[in-house]
């Protein structure tokens, strides 16, 4: 196993502007993380990394995840095929969100209902419909 | 002040497929929103919403977040002028992610470093690195 610490910034402009990677995990230990598609720039989901999550993703170059209702590490695609292979990690100003450009394999979806995208729903009026 | 509860989605099949909007707040009661920019895709930012912050994104058609650094209902470009115009909103499959697509007031940026995206930054061989 990989050491699984990032180190802390020391100062707001470390933080912002500096060369070091270090994540601002919250409470649960976890950073949102933004899957986009590296070839269309399609928003495919939104998941959750904890450190090793990041590190073995940063490591392996595919999309490691961690699983809310599981409760557990989750190798993108190790059971579905749908591995996501990184292109480019991201990281915003503050260091607590994460953006990965992504090449989806398998049959190319991202999403567990079969869609290639999570964000399948657009709200009009108050209501879901189902938008490309 | 309006009503600023959502229904809770009955089954799976409701919540994933349903034209029901019914957002999953967390423990602390929020949702994760990406501002992706409605011109060019690029993805602005990634924020947290409350029940009342969708709801007055959703009535007002400008984008409201709540600031988890500073305990705040925050509407977006109030005091930077970076007003967020709202063309899209979508949610993901278990419905506890909001996609924005936005359209950039006042002087077109997102963050508060005057960037306009914050993710600004992309890790290389463990390393920050500034990219457009």
């Amino acid at each position: 196993m990989s050491e699984t610490s990032f180190p802390v910034a020391e100062t707001k402009q470390a933080l912002e502007e500096g060369a070091e990677l270090s994540p601002r995990f919250d409470a649960n230990g976890l950073v949102a993380a933004i899957a986009v598609d590296a070839a269309t720039g399609e928003i495919l989901m939104l998941a959750w990394m904890n450190a090793l999550a990041l590190k073995l993703t940063l490591e392996t170059g595919e999309a490691h995840y961690w699983s809310r209702s599981r409760g557990e590490l989750w190798h993108k695609g190790a059971t579905s095929g749908q591995v996501q292979k990184v292109a480019e990690v991201r990281v915003d100003c503050d260091q607590d969100a994460v953006l990965l450009k992504v090449r989806p394999q398998g049959d190319g979806g991202a999403c567990h209902t079969g869609r290639r995208s999570c964000f399948y729903r657009v709200v009009e009026d108050g209501q879901l419909v189902v938008r490309p």
